[in-house]
C-alpha cells in the first residue's frame, strides 16, 4: 500500500490533465491491437497503425482498440490525440493508481477498473489498472498490465453469429467486463488456497514469521477490498446511466454482472472475517503450547523437588540421626521417595494432566 | 468456501449463457414430477415425460413440474428448451453456487434460493440450489440435491379443498418458499446444537482442535449467512413486483413469509456474535488452567525450596557446626523445617491459593 | 435460543393459519377477563362466557377483553371464531416465538409484542408473547404468561372521568402498549444487578464459572435485544399508519412512547458494550493473578536457589577446603548466605516486586 | 446507569402526565429569575413571584424565566399551570431521565438536553436536565442542577445593543443551546484528562483497581455519548422546523451549533475508541511485566541449577572419587562452575535477555 | 487531541462572532499576498497594503488574495472589515480548530478545510487551518500556518494561457482544494511510513514504549480521520451548490478531487484497520518470547533436577549404602546421569523444543 500512497503523491502541485506515469517505466513495447467486426466479418491485426486504429474508429462495423502496456507517454499521449481522448481520461489513463469509477462524457463513456493477479506461490498480489473507453460503434481498451486477461473474448469474436459479434459495441464492453469480474474469483480462489495455508501454519509452527504472514495477508486483503467494492456501484451506475451508448439489453446482462460482484464482494468480506481472528487463533495456540511446556515443568519440579528433599534431609551432618544407623535405612529412604513420587503422578492423574 | 471460489472461477472467459455444470457430476437421474390440480382434481405423476410437462404446462389447471437433480447437462437442456426457458435462466439452473436472487422476465419469474442442510452428527454444511419458475398457471421448481424437502407440500395439495388447492400458481410458489425458509430452522437448530457442544468442550477441555472446530464453524457461519441473507431481500421485491402473476391475497401470505426471514437472520447474528467470543473463552479458559497449574508449581517451589535449602545448611561440611553436636539437633531441625512449611502452607490459604 | 429455534423448526411443512401451540402445554385455565368502559360507566367481569365478549364487542361503550394464556388451543380457536378474527391471526396469536410487529387488517391492528421478565435471584429471562387487537370500540389482548402486568391499567380504569375513561379503544392500546415498555426498564434494572454482579465476582474470584455466567448473560441480552429493538419501528409504523382507528391525539401520546422505545434500546446497546469486554477483564485478571503468582515464585527461587548453592558448595566432600577448616567458617558461610539474600530482597524491592 | 434504568422503572403503571420527581429530593429552594429585556431596557429580578412571571410573558418586551431546581413538585406544579404549560410537558421537566429530544407544540417548542458536569478531580460525572420552553417572545428554562451554566448569557445581556438584546427569543434560545453545547466541551476537557491519567496507570501500576476504573470510564462514556448524540438531531430538527418561531436568522446561527454538536460527537468517539482498547494495554503490559519476572527467574534458574549440581556431584560419598583427593580439587571446582555460569551469561546476552 | 478540546472550551460563554485566537500567539508578521491574473496579465505583489487587496477585490480581473498567519488578531480583523467579512467567517477564521465545512453566504462561499502535515522524523503531526473565501472574480485564503502548501499554485499562474489563467476565481478556489487534499497524500506516505517502522519494533524488541507509541499513532489516525472524512461532504457539496459562484467545468473538474478524497478516506481507513491489531501483535509476539524463555528454563530445570536428585542419593549418609562401597560406584553414577540427561534432551527434541 506503501507505494500506492507514495505515487498518488507525486501528483501534489500538478495541474489537472497532466500526463505523468505513475508507474513504473519498462522496456517492453506498448502493443495495439485492432479488432473490427460485425456478425459477419472479422479483422484481427495486431501491432496496428495508428492512423488505422482513427480509422476504424471512425467507420463501422464496430472497433476494438486493445492497447497493452502504458508505459510509454509519448505512445499514449499520440494514441489520445489522434483518438480525441479528453485530457483528463488521458492523465487518469496513464495514472496506474486510479480508483475504479465511471465517468459519463457527452459522446463516451470512460470506465476504470482494477486488475487483480495473486501468485499462490509468491504470495504477490498484483494490482494494475484497466481503462475502458465506449463510444458509439467503438470500444478502446487500456491494460497496464501484460496479461492474456481478454484472450477469451477475443477467442469468442472468432465464433460466427455468436451473441459477442451481433451485437454492438456496448455488449463487447459488457463481455470485457464481465471478463474483468470472473477473473476476480481466480484471483480470490487463489488467494484462499494462501489464507487456508496460513491458517494451518498457525495451529502447526506458530511462530514470528507467521506473524509478519498475516499482517502481510491483512494488507493484501485491504488491496482486495479497495479494487472490488467499487465494481458494484460502477455496475449499478452503467445500469441507471441517462446515456443511449448501453442498450436496454445489455442492462439486463449487466445484472448479471451485478450479481457476480456482489458475490465477490461477500468472498472479500469473508476472507476479512477470517483473517482478523487470525492473530487470536496464533495467540491462542501458543498460550496452548505454554500450557503443555508448563505442565512439564511442574510434573518434573513437583516431583523431584520433594524427592531431592528427602535426599538432602538424609545428607545433613548430625551426629545424631538414628535413620542413619538402621541397617536398611538406605533402602527404607528410596521407598519414601518411590512411595512419594508414585503419589505426586496419581495427583497429576486425577488432574488429568498426564 | 474454498470450493464455491474455485466453482465460481471457472466460469472465467465463458460466454454469459453457457451451459456449464459446475457442481459434481452424479450417478443417479433426474426426477421429473409432474402434478396438475385444481380445487376438485389432483394427478401426480412420477417420472413424468418431457412431453406431458409441456401439454400440461400449456393448459389449466395449474401445473407443478417438480425435477430433482442438476447434474445431467443435456436432460436439463432439454427440459429448458420445451418449457422455452431462456438461455440465462438454464446457465443460473445449472450454476449450483448461484446467490438468492428474483429476476423478472416478460411473463415469468426466475427465483433461486439455497437449501441448507446441517448433519449434526457429522457437522457437515450442506448448501445447495433451488431454482422456481412461476408463470401463469404453472410452477417449475429444479432441486440440485436429492432431498424430500417438499415432500410436506405434495402431501398438503392431497387434501381437497384446502387453500393450497383452491388458489393459485402464486399460492403454490409461496407455499414452497415458506417450506425453504421454514427448513432454514431445522437446519440453525442442529446447528446450534454443535455450537452449544464446542462451547461445551472449550470450557471442559480445550485443545488445538478445538480450535480448529471453531474456525470451522466460523466459516459455515459465513455461509449459512450468506445463504439465509438475500431471503429477505428476495421477499421484499416479490411482494413489491410490479407483475400480475402474484396476486394481492399472495402478496399478504408473503409478509409472513418475510417475518421468518428476518427472524432467521436473527438466528444467524446471535450465532455470529456467540462464536466471535469463543476463541476468547478458549484462551480465557487456558490462561485459568495455567493459573492453576502455576499455582501447583508455586506452592511445592515454595514449601520445599527453603526446607532443601535448611537441610543443605546441615550438609556442609564445616569443621566447626555447633548444632551438629546437639544430642536433638536432628529433629530440632526437622522442627524448623516443619515450621518453616507450616508458615508457608499458611500464607498460601491467607491468599486464598489452597 | 436453542428452545426459541427449534419451536420455529416445528412449523416446517404446516399449512399457514395451522394452530399449533409452540409453547408448553399448561394445567391453568385460560382466564377471560370483560371490561366494559366509558367516561361514566365501568363493568369489570372476571371469567366472561364467551357469548357476552361477543355481544360486548359489538355494542358500545368500548370493551376490553383481557385473555390471559394461550395454552388451551381448542378454547382459543374458539375466542378466535366467536371474535372473528383472521386465521392467519390466530396462529400468530398461538405461536409463542412471533417477532414483535403490527399487521394491518381490514377493520382491525392486529400487534405482536414480547413481554420481558427477569428474576435477578435465579436469575432466567422469561420471553412471554402478548397479542393485541384493536379495532372500532373493542381491544382483546392475549397474554401468554399469567401475570399481573396490566393490573395497574385496570386500576387506572377505575379512576373515573380520568383521560383513561375518557378516550376511545386506541387510548387503551396505547395505555397497553405503554406499561409493556415501562415494564421493559424494570427487567433491564434487574438485568442490570445480575450485570454487576458477574462484574464484581470477575474481579474478585474469576473461574470458569464466572465464563460460563458471561456466555449466558451474553445469550441474554441478544434476546433481550430481539425482543426490544422491533418496538420502535412497531410504534413508528402506528404513527404513520394509514387508519382511522388510531386518532390524532393518540398519535401524539404514541411519541411519547417511542422516546422511551429508545432508551430501552439504548440501554439495550449500552449492555452489550459493557457485556463484551467482560471476557477482556476475566482475562486480565487471570493475567494479574498469574503476575502476583509468578512473583512469589520468583522472589522464593532466586532468594533461596543461590542459598542453597553456597551451602551445597561447602557440602562438597573435597580433602582440601580451606573455609572448612576455618574457627569460624559456619558463620562466614551463614553470613555470606544472609548478605546473598539481603542483596536479593534489596533488587526485587527496587523492582518494585515486594 | 444503574439509578438511570431504576428512575424510568418508576414510572411503570403511571398514567402518562403523572408529575412523578424520578430525581433525589431536595432541601434547597426553587429559583425563580425573571428577566426582560429589549435593546433598550433589562430588568432582571431574582425570586420573582408567579404572578410577575405570568404577567411578564404575556407582555412584551421578550421574557427568560430562568428556573433552577425541580425538585420541589408542588412548586414546579403551579410554575407549569400559572405559565400554562401542557401536562406531557410538566411530567418531561420533573423527570430528570429525560432523553433529550424536541417536541412542536402548535405555540411552544418544548425541548429537552443534558447538562453534563464532570469533575476532573473526584472523578464523577454528573447528568443533569434542563428543559427549554420557547414561545412567542418569551423562554422558560428549568435547570435540574443548581449551576452557574446560563451566568454568561445574563452578562451577555447586560450589554446594551449587543445582538442578544436586539435580536427576539429564538435568539435567546439558540444562546442558551450554543451555552449547553460549549459547555460540553469543558466537560470533555476534564474527561480527557482522567483518561490521560488512566493510560499513564496503566502503563506504570498496572492493577485490578485500574481495570476497575477502566470499567468506570467505559460507563461514563456510555453516559457521554447517549447525552450527546440526540443533540445533533435536535438541531438540525430545529433548522428544518415548520414553525415561525425560530425566524430565518437564527436558523442560520443554529449552523454554528450544528458544527460544534458534530465535533462534540466525534470528541465521543474518538475517545470510545481510545477507552476500548485500554484493557487491551493493560493486559499487554502485565504481559510484559510477566515477561521480565520471567528472565529473572530463568536467569537466576538456569545459572544456578547446574553449578548447584557440579557442587552436589562432589558432595556424594563415594569412597573412591577420584578429583576428592586432589589437591586442588576444590579450586578446580569452582573454576568449573564460573566457567559454566559465565557461559550461561554470555548465551544470555546473545539472547538479548541481560 | 487533548489541546483541541481545551481550545474548543474557551468559547464557552463568549457571544458567536467574537474573536478569539485559539491557538497560541506567534511573533512572526502576518504576511498578505496580492496576485492578480487574466488569460494575458499577471501582477505578483507580496506584503500588498489592505487598500491595494480592497481596490484589486473590487475590480477585474481575477484577484487572489493569500493571507498567512493568522495569530494577530488586530489585523485579521482589520482585514476582515476591509473586505467586508461577515463576524461568523471572522469569528472561524481565527478559530483554528474548526471543523471542515462549507458555509453559502448571500454572495460568497466560506470553505474551510484543515492543512495536514507529518513529519515522519519527529513523528509531530501538525494539524491547521485553510479558510478560503469565494467570490465573484476573488478569492481570498488564510493559512494558519506558515507554509509553501499552495507554491505550486502560484507557480502554475505564470504559465501563460495555461486554464488556470484562463479561467476564473472558481477554478483557482478548485486548484487550492485540489492541491490541500494531493498534498494529504503526502502526509499520509510520511505516516505510513511511521506504521511500518512501528510494526518492525513491535515485532523485533516489544517494549513498554512501543505501547506508547501504538497508542500515540492511534490517536494520530484520529485526528487524521476528523481532518479528512468531511472534505468528501464538502466537495460533494461544493458540486450540488445552488450557487453560480461555482461554474459547470468546474464542477466538472470537482469530481476528480472528489474521487481523490474518497482515496484518502479509504487509505486512512486501512490504517486505522492495520493499527487497530497492532496491540495484538505486540501481545502475541510477547507471547512468542515468553514461550521461548519457558522453553529455555524447562529444559534446564527439567535436565538437572532429576541429575541432582541422583547426586543428593548418593550424598546420603546411610551407613549402609551398597553402591557408595563400589570400586567404580562414582563412575556408575556420573553415567546414570549422563544417560537421564540424554533421555530427557531426546524426548524434548522429539517435542521440537530445541
Amino acid at each position: 500500500m506503501t507505494s500506492f500512497i507514495k505515487k498518488r503523491g507525486k501528483k501534489y502541485g500538478l495541474s489537472p490533465g497532466s500526463l505523468v506515469l505513475t508507474g513504473e517505466p519498462k522496456d517492453t513495447k506498448v502493443k495495439v491491437q485492432l479488432i473490427e467486426f460485425d456478425a459477419d466479418t472479422l479483422k484481427i491485426k495486431d501491432n496496428a497503425s495508428l492512423d488505422e486504429c482513427v480509422f476504424s474508429k471512425e467507420h463501422p462495423p464496430v472497433t476494438w482498440i486493445n492497447i497493452t502496456g502504458i508505459h510509454d507517454i509519448q505512445l499514449v499521449a499520440k494514441i489520445g490525440s489522434h483518438l480525441k481522448l479528453h485530457p483528463l481520461v488521458l492523465e487518469d489513463i496513464l495514472s496506474n493508481v486510479q480508483r475504479s469509477k465511471v465517468d459519463n462524457y457527452k459522446d463516451t463513456l470512460y470506465i476504470v477498473m482494477r486488475q487483480l493477479d495473486f501468485n499462490s506461490e509468491s504470495e504477490q498480489l498484483k494490482d494494475s489498472q484497466i481503462s475502458l473507453i465506449l463510444g458509439k460503434d467503438f470500444v478502446v481498451s487500456f491494460l497496464e498490465a501484460e496479461t492474456d486477461l481478454f484472450a477469451p473474448v477475443v477467442n469468442r469474436l472468432k465464433v460466427k453469429n455468436s451473441r459477442l459479434r451481433s451485437r454492438g459495441a456496448d455488449y463487447l464492453c459488457y463481455a470485457l467486463i464481465d471478463c474483468i469480474i470472473d477473473y476476480y474469483f481466480i484471483t480470490l480462489a487463489n488467494f484462499d488456497e494462501v489464507l487456508d495455508r496460513v491458517e494451518e501454519k498457525l495451529l502447526d509452527r506458530p511462530n514470528p514469521k507467521t506473524i509478519k504472514k498475516i499482517l502481510a495477508v491483512k494488507r493484501q486483503i485491504l488491496t482486495l477490498r479497495r479494487a472490488i467494492w467499487p465494481t458494484r456501484e460502477i455496475i449499478s451506475q452503467l445500469q441507471r446511466l441517462e446515456s443511449n451508448l448501453i442498450s436496454k439489453t445489455t442492462r439486463f446482462y449487466l445484472q448479471d454482472v451485478y450479481d457476480h460482484s456482489i458475490q465477490a464482494i461477500e468472498t472479500i468480506e469473508s476472507f476479512r472475517d477470517i483473517s482478523s481472528s487470525l492473530i487470536e487463533v496464533y495467540v491462542s495456540n501458543l498460550s496452548y503450547k505454554m500450557n503443555e511446556i508448563m505442565k512439564v515443568l511442574t510434573i518434573m519440579a513437583t516431583i523431584f523437588v520433594p524427592l531431592t528433599f528427602i535426599a538432602s534431609i538424609y545428607g545433613m551432618n548430625f551426629n545424631n540421626i538414628p535413620e542413619l544407623q538402621w541397617k536398611y535405612g538406605y533402602f527404607y529412604a528410596l521407598f519414601l521417595m518411590l512411595a512419594v513420587g508414585c503419589g505426586m503422578l496419581y495427583y497429576f492423574r486425577r488432574k488429568k494432566w498426564i
